[in-house]
């Protein structure tokens, strides 16, 4: 997984930890960023939008942004202003974007690649999953055609927005498991090893001390979740854990196991059901990264962040 | 909680777990065992009765058996010949009791003993919980009267009969959601503890090596479920637990935490949802138990087993 | 079913058209109503014992009143003082009963009283189904010991509560699915012929001008429903079609076939579900009762007032 | 609605009462027939498919057919061979298609042929709605361009294929919901009209009579589902009766009413929950098509008929 490339797509709803994945992934020199799709999710579809536009601008990337889905598959839109802000940048004023969006839908254009990568397409995936469910429906032959999808959502323990679901998933569970479903390669960073790939106040602190405005802004997105109280060491980096997955799973450990998704429950809508070691033994489906080597994490984040 | 004993009543199905945990609770000196209420779980009602004869017999304990609920509140009977046997015992051969099963049920004994111990009553329930739902049910003053539950059943996070859900709590959700809702003191000892709550192959190998029929008893009811994918280091003491609990709580750690059980969901029947650090931020209900000084636990096991 | 009276145990909410039930059974020759059981429904468990206190009085009758549950077995209590106002019998000021509750609870009464009639028990259920539920959870051996419930509740189309559901049902789903799957002999009206079997504004004042207080009673609680949306005819006596069905069944029509309850849809809560012709063919477990011949009905309705 | 024909695509499963439609639909003056869309349902996507080909050369269209969704969104298919037989014509012989079908997926059809229509297309719909959904949740402008949709689907009362569910809304409930959502108007013929919408057995042998090798068609796929149990005085048109309704609304008799769609419940699935008087009162978004006036309906059909 050397010398070439990885041609990804990320799927994502800009949100302060996407615009700091996307901070990490336009500097992955493993990566090569095909596309951004947007996604109805921590804010409007139009606010994700229009912040994955100033972000890629602030990168410095004229990278294609084609939004998706203004809403989950079957159900009402959930947003998270009280994380996020208003805007989805906790108002922090980044300047207007000068490009437009793009006139693909995000489905439309994952497909595409999928097909112009001839196989070798790889998704990585941080905001609830709408677009891949409805690229899915709309297209019988994508599953196929995609190399792997590299999740941010779920906990196979506890949850964010409710006691027993992540955000990403809770918001739309049904497209969640259609992927689940999808025969893709599948593999999940959940809350189990987000909450622990966090980087310290003082890490965070040394990042802006690069001074860049992409260091700037790093640690603006990054710096208000820090010793919450699930996490009180540090600030955990949800979407940046996917990136980072994609770019070396070195860093991290997984398991093999079967999940689903929760649709139907009275208290865990969008719970990420695994089967880690019950007796029903389920076939595994899923790659379920459940640790990391956060001192390797926090370096490689700072050294990524030093490219700029 | 030292110079008075605790008037206790243990409603459970033996069972194996149940029966080590029977075998511990009449040598625990902190426990005065009011009665022992038999349910629907690891097999019939009329195995779990005849079982609680038997093993209280071997005991040497005249103690009160009072059946229950040959069935869920709510649902049809699942049970588990395969960890258990055919006739809940493994087959072992113990001989058929002299003594004859009440004739009280078991909710009329639950609530009658509650009134008699004036508030002081507690209930160690390691089956599911069907009999206190009928007599929370039937009796809308009974809440009030009862100092505490312990419970054998849940887990925070996984599940053995399924992926999520722990045998007691999916054999009867409804059950277990009223007991959850019903204002009275929980403490809930799930897989999350009673996994860690484990004897080595050693450790019951030197009980059976005691040499008396209650510890060959316990031995032969303990050691097949030693080094399974669940717990490879050795043999978890689910029932046992919540007896160790009741008599000595220092031996645990716990949080507290709200907790819910799923009655509707397609693969999470039976969750015990429990929230510690969630948005949600939802009071708090029980105490949950999370970890054991696994060599203390080891070593009053013992301790308590050389008293026969 | 001639010469010997039925012995009935009317279950019941009062609740302005159980009020009308009453009346109307204690005259009804073909029944000798043992006693009367009281639940949560229309208004509280204390309200509906109060006012069935009340209206016996009213009747000249010192039957027992035996309260039952004050809330659904697994659900919160929803009451409708829309419909019956706050105290469940429109402010009309009966006044206060000089007789006391029984300290029998309705479960225990129930089963000891079906003990004693040796098989002949019929039941006349118009409120929610908890107390059955209850005495069916609570003695394994009630089932085979109860002739026959007569059921008002649900609807084969159409509901009140919902768009799909009837309140007595809506209001405890799983109790009514216990009753269901009972074995019990059930014959159900529900709005399918209850909203047929009404009176005319003319007959209701025809009724009021017998001058007994009985009659002014029975015009009081009956006249508030006339030419709603749901029976632009008159008004639709729901509980009375039980308690008429019971003395005399062939002023109905009525079809076998298998019912069960929804408990778990998301906008289904308490729909009746009937096989009439599906494919799915399923057992038959009740007379669901589907028409009456109203002119009849009529008749019968003000012959038995007349006999105050 | 008179002078100019009305532009229709047709959205089918044949299966042998789409096939009837189809030969109504196809000699209706009042209809521009732009396309036939299929969808998996009565039997697979390729036989349907492959039918509509089939039935189409027969009747001497070369319209375009364009296949859709090879699955429900999200769920597993389910079909209904003992109905239509294991090729969805009951193994009646029609030759193999010349023509081939499109490219074109039935989604992306529908959304060019609505913008192409400038907001005047209908969509007869006698399938599962999958391929409805779909083109909805991929194109957020599309329900603002598509006139009205006729569905046959669904049931106020009863059902088929379980006791409260008809077939097509069965087989892909979520679909049916995000049409009934779409603020698209909508009419809907279920089973509560469509088992009045019968012709007699003497009615068919009269148009097969008529001698052409379509009335031929028309009574073979007919005449077998004669005088069952659900419809005991003929054979319920239940396609043909959405066609009619969409050419000569003047037929039949409905109501505007709210409709949702059961997505959830353990006994409801697919149930069309309809609220045509119930307290709760929701806003109407369809015409729930209720009666017809048979006589005509039925000389309508043969009318049709003598066309070939």
């Amino acid at each position: 997984m050397s010398e070439k490339k990885i041609p990804v797509i990320i799927d994502c709803d800009p949100g302060c930890d996407d615009t700091a994945a996307l901070l990490l992934a336009f500097r992955c020199p493993e990566l090569d960023i095909r596309g951004i799709t947007t996604v109805s999710g921590n804010v409007s579809l139009e606010k994700t939008t229009y912040n994955a536009l100033r972000v890629t601008e602030a990168i410095g990337s004229d990278v294609r942004v084609c939004p998706g889905a203004d809403r989950p598959m079957f159900r009402e839109p959930v947003y998270a202003p009280h994380v996020h802000g208003e805007d989805g940048l906790l108002g922090i004023g980044l300047p207007a974007p000068q490009k437009k969006a793009s006139f693909y839908k995000a489905w439309d254009f994952i497909y595409e690649e999928a097909v112009a990568q001839k196989g070798e397409l790889q998704i990585i995936a941080v905001g609830p999953l709408t677009n891949l469910g409805i690229a899915l429906a709309a297209n019988q032959d994508l599953a196929g055609m995609i190399k792997r999808i590299v999740i941010m959502g779920g906990a196979a323990a506890g949850g964010n927005v409710t006691p027993c679901a992540e955000f990403n998933i809770y918001v739309d569970p049904e497209a969640a498991d259609l992927v689940m479903r999808s025969g893709i390669p599948l593999c999940v960073c959940g809350l189990d090893v987000t909450l622990k790939a966090y980087l310290t106040a003082e890490e965070i602190a040394g990042i802006k001390a690069l001074g860049t405005p992409q260091a700037e802004l790093f640690g603006a997105v990054t710096e208000q979740n820090c010793e919450k109280i699930f996490c009180p060491e540090g600030a955990p980096l949800h979407d940046p854990a996917a990136v980072l997955f994609a770019a070396d799973e070195s860093l991290f450990t997984s398991q093999r196991c079967w999940m689903r998704v929760e649709t139907t429950g009275s208290i865990t809508r969008g719970k990420t059901v695994t089967d880690c070691y019950s007796d029903a033994q389920k076939e595994a489906n899923v790659d379920l990264v459940l640790d990391v080597d956060r001192e390797r994490f926090a370096a490689k984040v700072r050294e990524i962040m030093e490219r700029y």
